[in-house]
């Protein structure tokens, strides 16, 4: 045995992890490790609800893909995804205006695996995204390792040179807004004049509670009557929404230059997506039973936004300021009193019980932030309720003991 | 519409893809763009055999999973795996002398991710991997966007200074090779007096046809009586192999700082291994039928190496040499005449209408290489037969063609 001639391995200094490793905001591993504690209410997550899963259609599909599949949702398939699978994405997608084929869709191990491969495709250390602030902190995880630098997307005026552009459209994480149609043309006009890939990451855009559905930056982008799409949007879609993330299954369409760059990238990643759940999701699909589970998942998770913003309304509205977000898992706070710091509020928060992301891990810098993320879809209506009250009580005890110390 | 007021997108120069897109071996697009021709007999793959999958069995774990586990395999778990699944990989790897828990064990979305997370984990560009030359072009690929430089593991003498050690120990891919008890001894040693994480990639170990068990090298660098697994060794698994590739199931086991880093790095790549998938390989590993099911793989595919190798010998002894592999997929073949770059080779053999992988591609320098990669386990006995009578006639238009032009 080479451990009673050589030395102990723990005696020798074992080398460094890479760079990156070491970067990025430390309160992230802080809530996550905080996530799990019993009795807490977290309203921290960024989950569906578990028991709104569709347990039986995945069940059905599952036995289908097999039976009608069999081997061929067994072994590698392709780095691009299952060729029926592309199709009925891409058939689902396609409008009037709006031609694609399956040389426009990359199937992924969920879209935050299309969003890791549009930074491993194109990012080099240095070079710039531009994002929102505050923008998807799964993104910003997601790219640390390729060392990105980034810049705020401009509201107006002519844009940096860029990579790409990063942007949720329909209910922003973590903010819950949406881009007006005029802003996606904008977008649009600036992505077009500095040739810019314009990634819209698009989870969310099925869970509207209210308001008009908006046309996606994708159809905007086509050229009528193109065979097939050839712009500069990257748009991400993604199954764990609407039936249930532990599929991972999710989507890129875009230009096929594009498409071929991320495959490329895919196959270093994890050589193809589980073509046993392309199989289960190319079932869901075409059976609509995605679809058909949107309207309950809508009307349930519009009470419980309803319950939440009500509970605020009566314990939080003297302390902090949000919108009422139109669709989405999040309500964005803002606190009114100045140089409140929602990172040093947390560990108050954990105490009584409640948990809440703190708006400084949305910033690629992670800067001190007076805002704070609270989900209200993995939770029901009461337990939000029972939430809101906590986070009141650790919010005025937080502010009391500061004031106390000055 | 921007379309109307901004330049069309395709006229707009668009940004350079990363750097590292346009490096690598031009020959892997070629031969993966070949691979798909009609009445093509492909020797090039690595795949098992699509007949042999359980799908039955697969079919019975996918049931079980959803009726036992329901919701819980459909969020999205943890990074790190169902705990379910990390304690029975730990229990089935757990020996007298190695005991592992599930902190010792990661989940990953097949076993080449676990490759690229090690990479992602461990190199800044310019760090050093010890291979095997020929390696694993899978690695190779899956490591090129960390830019690494490679050196050639010693087979004495101390290791130069480097971040780990890559090594395929049973049948390695491609030369089928087996590492004896004593090599695994001193590249233990050597990984112990240098402090650097040796990398045991094992996803052909099962599939033995003849000769004796060799003892892993994770188990060999256990420290008897230790609570947990501490030391160097990361060893890598799958059910690829054993049950099929469409669950992109596999898993890293090593030291507890090395699966939280693991972990880290996985966090922004894919959140977490599909939890259905992970479900599905928890009941099939309870119900041992990965194992019920290797003898019959064993049995095939040692007739379908068997039949390879006597056509090689009718029909190829006085080309290539070879030596019979006691286990794996793969016969690694070398030229006897001198300066054949099997590069040249390929599209020859390809007008014939069989396929095979050039040496060159499992090499990081991408250099003319003189062997060649068949796989034996993707097809019968009879069409392997015909693919090395198809190979050989390649072989000696090649060759007169060759000696035409000098």
């Amino acid at each position: 045995m080479p451990s009673s001639r050589a030395p102990a391995p723990a005696a020798v200094r074992r080398p460094e992890f890479a760079a990156w490793t070491k970067l990025g905001n430390d309160i992230t591993q802080q809530f996550l490790s905080f996530g799990t504690r019993p009795g807490l209410i977290a309203l921290s997550g960024g989950l569906p609800a578990p028991d709104l899963y569709p347990v039986a259609d995945v069940q059905e599909a599952a036995r289908h893909a097999l039976e009608r599949y069999g081997s061929a949702v067994l072994g590698y398939g392709t780095v691009e995804g299952l060729l029926k699978l592309r199709e009925a994405v891409a058939s689902r997608l396609s409008t009037d205006r709006l031609s694609l084929g399956p040389e426009n869709v990359l199937i992924t191990t969920g879209s935050l695996q299309a969003v890791e491969l549009i930074g491993k495709a194109l990012i080099d250390a240095g070079d710039v995204i531009l994002a929102e602030y505050p923008t998807y902190l799964g993104a910003l995880d997601a790219w640390l390792p390729r060392q990105p630098r980034y810049s705020e997307l401009p509201h107006d005026g002519a844009w940096p040179e860029a990579k790409f552009a990063y942007v949720v459209a329909n209910f922003s994480n973590p903010t819950g807004a949406v881009l007006t149609e005029g802003a996606r043309t904008a977008l649009l006009a600036r992505s077009a004049e500095s040739g810019v890939w314009l990634v819209e990451d698009d989870p969310y855009g099925e869970l509207r509670y209210q308001g008009a559905v908006q046309r996606s930056m994708l159809e905007m982008s086509a050229e009528p009557g193109a065979a097939t799409y050839d712009g500069l949007v990257v748009h991400l879609g993604t199954l764990s929404k609407t039936i249930a993330p532990g599929l991972r299954v999710g989507w890129a369409v875009g230009a096929p230059e594009m498409i071929r760059a991320l495959a490329r990238a895919k196959q270093g990643s994890d050589l193809s997506t589980s073509t046993f759940c392309q199989g289960v999701a190319l079932e869901l699909i075409r059976s609509d039973a995605d679809r058909r589970h949107v309207p309950a998942l809508v009307k349930a998770y519009r009470d419980r936004r309803n319950a939440l913003c009500a509970a605020a309304s009566e314990h939080l509205a003297d302390l902090f300021e949000w919108t009422v977000p139109e669709g989405g898992m999040f309500v964005w706070m803002t606190a009114r009193q100045q140089g409140l710091d929602t990172n040093a509020l947390l560990p108050i928060a954990l105490k009584e019980g409640v948990s809440f992301v703190p708006g400084s891990v949305f910033d690629p810098g992670g800067k001190v932030s007076p805002s704070l993320r609270l989900n209200f879809t993995a939770n029901p209506p009461e337990v939000l309720q029972e939430g809101v009250r906590r986070l009141s009580r650790a919010v005025r005890d937080f502010v009391s003991h500061r004031s106390a110390a000055e």
